[in-house]
């Protein structure tokens, strides 16, 4: 039997409850798939940084290297800068680990109110595949004339070919098992070096896909067809920058930026991906066992299709439709009433009764 | 009587359909206000720049320094790259004349469809101020290593503090008209230098303004908020690349972006200002007589309040608002069958009466 060795990192607020929850559906699934966990508990979190001046300790990245995987709830506590558990965090895994793919789905659920009219569920179903590396999340620049009115920054982006190629290949490859369609954000028109360049590798690796469909917007008009069009789209490309703002835009669409999955993949495996939800750790409603678990279940389906455990991740993404689409079991976020626990009982119950009875 | 001599650039496309019209309910409300035009014509466009390869000429920005203001129809067409309309023409007369506000106003109207589920007319109603100057839109960087693999390409935003208060400023007394309440749009987390440091300013610039209440997103849960929460926000405050994002956002959720008007604003007025309809050229449409005029003519009423005349703005803008909530004379992008002409018409007539008569 397959063992997953899995590094665990609930992190801050909710992070600490959704985690567990999540791990009680993979638990069930597992038996689906015939594969069983390794679960290596972390605590990196803005509490940890809070009481040791470090979200993770110096040797961090090298303790879960050898993992298979990376599981994290949320980091975020009052009082710590956003920033530091970026930098203290995200972005030294995300980088370190080659995790160059963000990828999240965006999609219209039965069950889920979405704030736009007259839409179906089904009608919008798209990817957003965020560069996760490098581009405009640089910490080169600095500042002129400190504190003097004629103080100015700089901030530098920067863009590699490398960088470009192999997101924009990762996004091919994944509209070739759907319909092939990819769609590049850019702002060529403002943005003068940086984002012609992106526009031009888009240009050079689309034409080793012929067959396929490509256009770019800019990321104005691109955000205003999120609201007016999103049934337009497959998959979309875009910079760590652009990727963000679409990732959180498509899901706000859809109604589920409370339950949305998200994923930092390394696609050639070469070091572990790591998969956590789109929400952060709540603090207003930590400790209350109210939070929503979906999202943290459904960043574990995308952790299993990862590892290649394809029966069971969408035996999870089904039931989580099924169980929403039946709205008996929801949350106070989702107009409901259950618990986290409940929700999580709920989808456990949905899975085929091989993996639910067993749990 | 005063007459406001003004520069008008119709550009390409539908500019040159849009643009005479709006000249036509700009004239008939300057008897509201005793008023009088003195217009010059200049063929600036991309239609230009494919004849003699420049979008206007060499000294294009000293022909029209001493005018009262820009009205500018659109620019764009089919061949002619949107960064050369940009670099050869928005942005010098943007920097050149120190317009550095970009202006939008965000409405939602009677008689206009929203995307949004729920939404009632009036209960969406803000202001995006855009940094119009600096920031994100330069053009300093280059590329290393040309053509190999290892390529890459580098692009330096630049944020002042001069450019960075002023804007913030604006911002701030234009709340004060209203609910004064400020919100800003940031992205500290990911982008380390310039981003903290526009923070940094909001807040030193906020503290000018005691009472008011001010907040701050990032720009990924900010766009987020835009489809979920409109209804939260006032005046919003954004860097260029980040405001140019939000001012299209914006219209869309309110299903104005076709109507939308902007102004590229220089608040000192040593220098004349820019007024300008969000929508483009539209050349799929261009001389048939069926496009939409209210966008220009709404940034003629936006030019009208630069020039201090509030009572002809407002006129016109409570036509604008009639017209629409009638839903009798609309052209077809808003479910109607009215030609340019008529919906023009429609409008003059539904000014005051001694407006309406003599025109
Ligand atoms: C045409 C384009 C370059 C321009 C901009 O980004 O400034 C436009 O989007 C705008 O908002 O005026
Ligand atoms: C927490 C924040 C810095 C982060 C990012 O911008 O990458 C988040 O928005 C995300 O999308 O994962």
């Amino acid at each position: 039997m397959t063992t997953y060795s899995i590094a665990v990192i609930p992190g801050d607020g909710i992070g600490n409850e959704v985690v567990p929850e999540a791990q009680r559906v993979l638990e069930a699934a597992s038996r689906i798939g015939g594969f069983s966990f390794d679960w290596t508990h972390y605590d990196w979190s803005c509490e940890r940084f809070a009481k040791t001046g470090a979200m993770m300790p110096a040797d961090g990245l090298a303790q879960i290297r050898d993992k298979d995987a990376i599981f994290l709830g949320a980091v975020g506590f009052p009082g710590v800068p956003d920033h530091v558990s970026l930098w203290g965090l995200l972005i030294p895994i995300r980088r370190g680990f080659h995790q160059y793919v963000n990828l999240r789905p965006v999609k219209l659920l039965a069950g889920v109110e979405s704030p736009l009219k007259g839409r179906e569920p089904g009608s919008i179903d798209f990817y957003v595949v965020r560069e996760n590396n490098e581009g405009e999340y640089s910490s080169i620049g600095g500042r002129l004339y400190d504190g003097l009115d004629d103080e100015l920054v700089m901030q530098q982006s920067i863009f590699t070919r490398r960088g470009c190629d192999r997101v924009m290949r990762y996004a091919f490859e994944l509209a070739k098992g759907r319909k092939q369609h990819v769609t590049s954000a850019t702002k060529s028109n403002g943005i003068s070096h940086t984002m012609p360049y992106w526009d031009e590798r888009f240009a050079a690796i689309s034409k080793e896909y012929p067959g396929f469909t490509t256009d770019q917007y800019h990321i104005d008009i691109l955000t205003a067809h999120f609201v007016r069009n999103p049934d337009w789209f497959d998959v979309i490309v875009a910079s760590n920058l652009f990727g963000d703002i679409l990732s959180d835009l498509g899901p706000a669409v859809v109604g589920s930026i409370g339950i949305a999955p998200g994923g930092n993949i390394n696609p050639e495996k070469d070091y572990p991906s790591m998969f956590e939800p789109v929400h952060g750790s709540a603090p207003d409603i930590a400790g209350k066992g109210v939070a929503n678990p979906i999202g943290q279940i459904w960043s574990g389906a995308m952790m299993l299709r990862h590892l290649g455990e394809e029966a069971a991740a969408g035996a999870i993404e089904k039931a989580i439709e099924d169980v929403l689409a039946r709205r008996d079991s929801l949350t106070r976020d989702l107009g409901g009433t259950a618990g986290t626990r409940e929700l999580t009982d709920a989808i456990i119950g949905a899975l085929p009764s091989s993996a639910a009875n067993a749990a």
